[in-house]
């Protein structure tokens, strides 16, 4: 049976130079495994950095991209009783996501509920628990608290506005430009400010003098500084990307006369110190907050595998306003 | 009775140019008070920020410099039954230690030996305990583990050297120029190179791939990036002081793939959270090392009243070997 999959066999500085289509035959199916046709996959930041080579974790070449996924059950091997075929299932993280078919054993497919939009789920596993461990696993907030993110407009920024509104939390919300304010105020967020020297002061007006215990960073460069800026005495700084390219850039006398702490976030290492029984928790909460619609993403567009270089430079762009999202059987899934 | 002080009116970038002695008339000694001869006070960074106006914490003005030094008990006030004339004391740190006399509440004194270089001694309160402190209050170091720190040729660099060697810790010294290698190892280093984009390489070479999990940084700028590629995994990052005047510059790698923490130190603020038991507890261990002459800094010039604005520029001046000392009364001190 003929396949499809977004390979890679070499890195470089514009990713959707070294990312094509290529054609596989699918095996005859294994027994206790699973054929899935996958249904939709993002294009994440990391995606993009693993293409270029800027990743903290990458694999050995040739490899498939994309790192998560949902997809349907269309065979079943030899003594799998479940999931059946045609159950919507998670696919597990870092399987290479961007092919129409992948193989699997049955017994590392979580069943997904079908009333729930499959693109949606698809981004379940990277973007929203990134931004429900940096809201707890730093700082102990209570309801009241305030939080000062930059990167608002990303799909983690879009997450964290929605799952602070849940706890009570209040968020400051920073972008590099105007045209991404009323995006923003769109998944929820009260308080959107412009990056500039001034953030402090307009912060200060704009919430009343609030007391910042945690600031989100993905942005790097003089951003950090800002952030710090407008944090409280003692407050931490939790950076976990760099969207300018830059390096954090932070005066010392914000560590040394303000004691403000920089840690950084990387969901690939809460994965490895994580309990089987923490990642359940967690992704069960996500899941179901997906399912009840309270917490989406916005999707800039879908592509198909045969599109995949497009895709990857539109992921890669700065300027967007939603995820791009990779169908790898195309529209329609309802045909799937 | 005529007496005389270095006093500053208004702050500004040219520290020497706002300082200068001024001579003041000291009044009758009033009842619990003893009037100290000031044998010996240094100019640390502290005192030279205070006057640029970048320091953490401002003195109203006028004020008078200095925020440590040691003395002489010459008269005794009504009531006061010790330190007894001829008694030699610590200052009160922020007391404005660069005058003449200073007439002191005789409770707010701690006694002194005599056959300890006062010079030494003067030094005790601002660089040791920021050097003991940042090695004992962010990572718990045992025996044999590696420390790294830059602005080694300071003279907290070389009382960290001191510190750790006594813990029996491993210390990488870096420093910014190839002049100050010899100071350094003079101070008890063994480890000492300059700083450069290969200092990751380089401190791997001479300590044979050494797990590094402190560092200690006074320098920012991307010297801070080239301690945090030297740290292991995990590893923390204290900064304490800017003496490139650049931000501290860190790629948010290695925050995110390396979990590396960045906080800073300042004994101010240590000062107002520790109990008075661990205040002297510090002072204490400090003070005994340097009676025993195992703890001691390099000075470089002593300056009187006279010549305090040579002095603060001399303090000023990057290039320095060693500490620069106020001697308000003037050598020769026996003559006190």
């Amino acid at each position: 049976m003929k396949a499809k999959k977004a390979q890679y066999s070499q890195r470089g500085p514009v990713p959707q130079d070294v990312i094509g289509a290529v054609e596989f035959e699918l095996p005859a199916l294994a027994p206790g495994q699973v054929r899935v046709a996958v249904l939709a996959a993002p294009i994440n930041p990391s995606d993009v950095l693993t293409l270029t080579g800027e990743y903290g974790l990458l694999p050995p070449l040739p490899a498939t991209g994309g790192n998560e996924g949902v997809g349907r059950v269309i065979e079943c091997g030899e003594g799998v009783a479940s999931p059946a075929v045609g159950s919507l299932v998670l696919l597990p993280v870092g399987c290479g996501t961007w092919t129409t078919h992948l193989d699997l054993p049955a017994k590392h497919l979580v069943e997904l509920p079908h009333d729930v939009d499959p693109v949606q789920l698809s981004m379940l596993t990277v973007n929203p628990p990134t931004a429900l461990l940096m809201l707890t696993e730093f700082v102990d907030l209570q309801p009241g608290d305030w939080v000062i993110q930059n990167a608002a407009n990303s799909a983690v920024g879009g997450y964290l506005i929605q799952l602070a509104k849940l706890r009570g939390l209040n968020t400051i919300n920073v972008v590099r430009r105007a045209s991404a304010i009323e995006a923003v105020k769109e998944s929820g967020a009260e308080h959107v400010v412009v990056d500039a020297e001034d953030l402090p002061k307009r912060v200060r007006e704009a919430t009343g003098g609030a007391h910042v215990k945690l600031a989100i960073d993905c942005v790097g460069g003089v951003s950090t500084e800002n952030l710090a800026r407008c944090l409280d005495e003692g407050g931490t700084l939790v950076n976990y990307g760099a969207m300018s390219g830059e390096r954090c850039m932070i005066s010392p006398r914000y560590f040394v006369f303000r004691d403000i702490t920089l840690r950084g976030f990387w969901l690939s290492q809460w994965f490895k110190q994580a309990t089987p029984q923490k990642r359940t928790e967690v992704f069960g909460h996500i899941a179901g907050l997906i399912a009840e619609g309270k917490l989406q993403a916005r999707v800039q567009a879908t592509y198909d595998l045969d599109h995949i270089k497009q895709a990857v430079q539109a992921a890669a762009s700065g300027a967007r306003d939603g995820k791009i999202i990779v169908e790898p059987n195309g529209p329609p899934r309802a045909a799937i």
